[in-house]
């Protein structure tokens, strides 16, 4: 059987495919890259459309990336699909707080999700770089935190994907002046939400 | 500030929703909790008119389930993304077994990418219940060792997503006489083979 089996090879093909089909669009460079990335991820275009990408907002990731951080994330699947290679050349580490074992007890006793307990912990411990690909819940508590003066991130990834509340969630964090990357109304998902962070690390290290 | 704090409660209200608004469609009741879990894993309603289930499949899946069998993954994201605490009930386990230490060195030697050793590897220690959501290569292969006689996959999911190999991939192993269910065209992802897993677990666990 012939087929294409250098995995290099056919992601280079499928950006060029998604560079000749999807049209007119005025994202500069390296925001390009993100938005390619994501449909590269999807097979969607509809994300050329609904992909937010703040001004000053790349530089920002990249700032923190360079410093090597912790990265939370929301979910396991998000935090899986962040390429391992990257963030060791960066230094950097995911975390997926809401696996700890921990944080079921603290969301218990506090009668909160253990999506919301798992952003407090972050915030204590003092993470600036969030990632959400799923939980709306999160993202308000982050929101709360941060006009509290309690946390303060740096960059914020918003994709929760969903029918109840994700839609609200991300233009909710968007009132917040920091920079990030959402993905505005229904769509959204941990694999987009890794997508958006591995693509800003290879900026640096591809 | 007012939100819905019940995981179970935003699930319940989103099932709702995509079922008001995706209009007609023709799936009996278990594949409709199919076609609906995938479409509230993405916000994308595009995916009923791409979710391919062959007949019987259904039942072929449940069946293996119910033994308690190894869920082969293509991708960490797609073991992630599958319910550990249904997995757990159903005495199943999950490995994506690209990870293993000893699959680079094989693939290396064979000059065949890792995801195809992969595949290999699985087919020698008799795993029966595939999950591709990302690597055409690896559906390439079952397809040719099923052929050969050497694999005998008794349930595929098929839904690697992209725009170089992977509608070819999903294509070619529609022609096995395997009961699986497949994502027709670019579209798919680890997010929607996780999807599919927990939609077949929950009609058991729930």
């Amino acid at each position: 059987m012939d087929y294409i089996k250098s995995p290099m090879g056919i992601e280079k093909r499928s950006f060029e495919i998604i560079g000749e089909e999807m049209g007119e669009c005025n994202f500069p460079e390296r925001e390009l890259s993100i938005v390619k990335r994501v449909i590269h991820t999807t097979g969607d275009f509809q994300y050329k459309d609904i992909l937010y990408i703040r001004e000053g907002a790349v530089d920002s990731a990249l700032e923190l990336l360079k410093k090597g951080v912790t990265i939370y994330t929301d979910t396991n699947m998000a935090a899986a699909g962040i390429n391992k290679k990257a963030l060791a050349k960066l230094n950097c580490k995911v975390e997926c707080f809401v696996s700890r074992s921990e944080i079921a007890d603290i969301a218990k006793e506090k009668e909160i999700t253990r999506s919301m307990a798992a952003v407090e912990k972050a915030v204590e411990e003092g993470v600036e770089f969030f990632v959400f690909g799923n939980a709306p819940t999160a993202l308000y508590k982050l929101k709360e935190l941060t006009l509290a003066g309690k946390a303060k991130p740096k960059f914020i990834v918003g994709a929760p994907v969903g029918f109840v509340g994700a839609a609200d969630s991300k233009e909710e964090i968007e009132k917040l002046d920091v920079p990030m990357i959402t993905i505005r109304g229904r769509k959204g998902g941990s694999n987009i939400a890794a997508a958006i962070v591995n693509a800003l690390m290879y900026m640096i290290t591809r």
